[in-house]
């Protein structure tokens, strides 16, 4: 039974997954938190973003960008309203890579975290969640951000944090998945977009999409492909969230539909 | 560099899978088992089946055989001598399922090792490697054979035993794969036919193929599509397993080619 943001207080999530919804987000129309009838553990959560389309989306990046390209385009190519989100801000964990530039050739406001000028990861974390906050996100989305993320970060944005990984997870989480995938000797891989819950590569699945391994391939021909089916996989994930929200029952991500 | 397999007198594979050559196989012209410059735990293996057109297939089976049905029926709309094997035994668990039915309305010679019949585990596994052996097949396939074989028939058999394992592994793996990927809430999943090994659905992938999970999946609906995706992988594989032969570098099977 759906219950409002403001009686629940927390965004109840899946197994592990249960954050505390951060302040500024309590004025927004998101909705309808569900409370399982069994425990808080199994509770469901869902959301939408159709009262205020476009969605406001966070892009953080780490290097070359070219998911984040690959949001630009589509959204400048079908316009936000129709896209359902809009960019607001790229954010970065480092200086002067080509992700950035590329936020900067399509005007967007961009800022760097870095974990050097913090005293701790934890201060780092506050300070990349704070920095990210200010543009007051609907949506955050890893295009390929490098580092993992602390409690206070997954406390103001889990649950709308989406990360991609180059490999059909559970198989192959990690900094190597295509690497790995290919030790392995699996015949096909692929890519998953998914939820960033406190895990390496652990949260609830949003969208998978397969590319075959061939018997030619090295990582690098194969994560190739992997990142074609990727780019497109992440522009259509975040469009269908976008437009149409989603809802999660255990670790089960129930897409929107028209 | 090829040796002879009476110069290597074993079975030389990948890691965890180093296996002696049963000695009834010593007199059939398997060829050529390759010996990595590197290490004997990164050797490579390769067999082919050519000299002795068609290769001789035991079929192991614990159920109703739908997986040996589509083999009985792709070999007998081909004939043995195009698809290149034929099914010479069935061999099963437990007494009275529809797959030995099958195996009898197909004219073919069955045999049924049950492990309560055996004094311990190895005795049953023993005993199955014998029964097996018996029919002197080039390939073992376990065609839903719900039985977890034992060091003797590995011995025998490693590198030319077949399973099928409803998931794409190594996702997924045990008694549960279809359940396990549902409950787990992954967008894609499939089946893998694997080279068995000691581990529990750890061995070398021969062939996958992918099923997209459906919102509305419940556990057989599920299953039964990756049934349907699985007959039609195994019959190719043992097709092309049988025609070309195979070879195994560290964990990876290369399939031959016309």
């Amino acid at each position: 039974m759906p219950v409002s943001l403001l009686t629940v207080g927390r965004f109840v999530g899946f197994p592990g997954f249960v954050r505390p919804m951060d302040s500024y987000d309590r004025t927004k129309p998101h909705r309808p938190i569900e409370r399982s009838e069994k425990s808080l553990v199994v509770a469901s959560a869902s959301r939408s973003f159709a009262a205020h389309s476009p969605a406001r989306v966070v892009v953080l990046v780490s290097g070359s960008g070219t998911n984040l390209q690959a949001l630009l385009d589509a959204i400048a190519e079908e316009r936000p309203d129709a896209f359902g989100a809009e960019i607001v801000a790229v954010g970065a964990d480092r200086d002067g890579i080509a992700g950035l530039e590329r936020a900067e050739r399509a005007g967007l406001p961009t800022f760097v975290c870095r974990v050097r000028d913090h005293g701790t990861r934890d201060a780092w974390d506050r300070a990349l969640a704070e920095a990210v906050a200010a543009y007051e996100p609907d949506l955050v989305v890893s295009a390929g951000f490098m580092k993992i993320v602390g409690k206070e970060f997954l406390a103001r944005f889990g649950g709308r944090f989406v990360n991609t990984h180059p490999a059909l997870l559970p198989s192959f989480p990690g900094a190597h998945g295509v690497r790995d995938a290919l030790a392995y000797g699996v015949k096909v891989t692929g890519c998953t977009v998914h939820f960033v819950d406190d895990g390496v590569d652990t949260g609830p699945i949003i969208a998978q999409g397969v590319v075959e391994v061939r018997e030619e391939d090295d990582e690098s021909t194969l994560h190739e492909r992997i990142k074609e089916v990727e780019r497109r996989l992440l522009v259509d994930t975040v469009r269908r969230i976008a437009r149409h929200g989603y809802r999660i029952e255990a670790r089960k991500v129930i897409l929107g539909h028209d």
